[in-house]
């Protein structure tokens, strides 16, 4: 009888070639899978089902996989988890928590929402301790204009113009639920991206839009149609991935 | 005729053996030293004055220096800041700003009030993204407790007990304006210490008492103990340098 577990992630994106396993190059999921083995051999079923793939370089902070184990874990046992961490410590992941699902759990199809942080310092100096955790961008940025596109992508839309070619969703309709945008102190702009989920690079591609918005090199009309084209070239460059965390995701 | 200007400094601080210039070692002060030089040569006066001496691992948001310039500098040129930036770059260094002060300013001695920030991450798993830039503690603290014994900390006392044997300090007794503890989400706990100034290795050794105050390592009387003995002897392992951050400095 197989049991059904879901785990909490959190990584450091700039080490890895993304989630996703691949042959010869260190992935997340790889990493993972190889640390469950260690303790449960062929007891593991061998899949682990993560929320969504992120791409090289992307963050998580709370990044969720299930995974299935035949006769399933004594979960009062809080050693299994920390032996986990102990083998991955120098790799840059860390697993949060562990929980006990119910067979028809999945990380990826159960999930009711995901959250997207991305981060922004906004200043002329050159980043040191946040260097591969957050975009720099030198031009200051109006954080009301881009409260104003941030509102013109909430609902339901087809998000064509923020989706990479590579992209294997069915469909570009999906709809934004929320979008915050908050100003820290030092620069720091929080960007959250609120959706049942996302086409790939829709996150860095709106970003960039919305960068383009705050520097003023786009107005208000020019961001509408460029979603409203549906056309990936009437996209801005999307920003770079060690700016984004998948935050969180809800079930 | 020489001239006084100020910068405000951002660094990270595992990547030198601290802010004081050292022969063949890598330093703050030396690094920077270079960067000035490089672009004013010998009307640079050959003084770099900091605030303090941050020790090896501990970082910087807001170090502040002063060091004075033959003829001055055009302060209108922003480029002179993004030429040392872009030469420090690789460095772990950015200077934020610059600032005309008047002949008599000192980084050090006009010093009002510093602040220091302590990042403790509290939670089981290990650290990936804050690896460096937090002290990883497991044992779940008492933040009430903890709040209880920096209270005791604020005022005017003999801080012996946490000063350092190399200390230079004329006097131990200094005084505490005020400490906040906050607890922010995923087990960050922010520790902030504001005063004129530190004797060395005074933050560390009292967040270190702090956090056998959090643990029920110590109780209060003990805590209270520790400080009136005075003795160095007494004091709880100092944490460690790399969750410390020279926050700002006050004129």
């Amino acid at each position: 009888m197989y049991k059904n577990y879901q785990i909490i992630i959190e990584y450091d994106g700039s080490r890895f070639v993304g989630w996703q396993i691949q042959k010869k190059r260190k992935s997340v999921q790889g990493e993972i899978q190889k640390v469950i083995k260690i303790v449960f051999g062929s007891s593991y079923k061998g899949i682990l089902n993560g929320s969504g793939r992120t791409d090289a370089g992307v963050h998580a902070l709370g990044q969720s996989a299930n995974f299935f184990i035949a006769g399933g874990i004594n979960l009062k046992n809080k050693e299994i988890l920390s032996r986990w961490n102990f083998l991955l410590r120098k790799k840059g992941i860390s697993l949060l928590s562990m929980k006990a699902r119910n067979k028809s759990f999945n990380a990826r199809h159960s999930a009711k929402e995901r959250i997207y942080l991305y981060k922004i310092i906004n200043r002329q100096s050159s980043l040191t301790l946040d260097k591969n955790q957050a975009w720099h961008v030198r031009k200051k940025l109006n954080i009301k204009a881009m409260t104003k596109g941030a509102k013109i992508l909430v609902g339901t839309h087809d998000f064509s113009t923020y989706r990479a070619s590579s992209c294997s969703a069915k469909s570009p309709i999906k709809t934004m639920n929320k979008i915050s945008i908050k100003k820290q102190g030092r620069g720091k702009i929080s960007l959250r991206f609120y959706s049942k989920s996302f086409l790939q690079n829709q996150v860095r591609s709106m970003v960039g839009c919305l960068k383009y918005l705050g520097e003023g090199k786009w107005d208000l009309s020019k961001f509408k149609k460029s979603l409203k084209s549906k056309k990936r070239s009437m996209c801005a460059p999307p920003a770079p991935a060690h700016g984004l965390y998948l935050e969180k995701v809800k079930y």
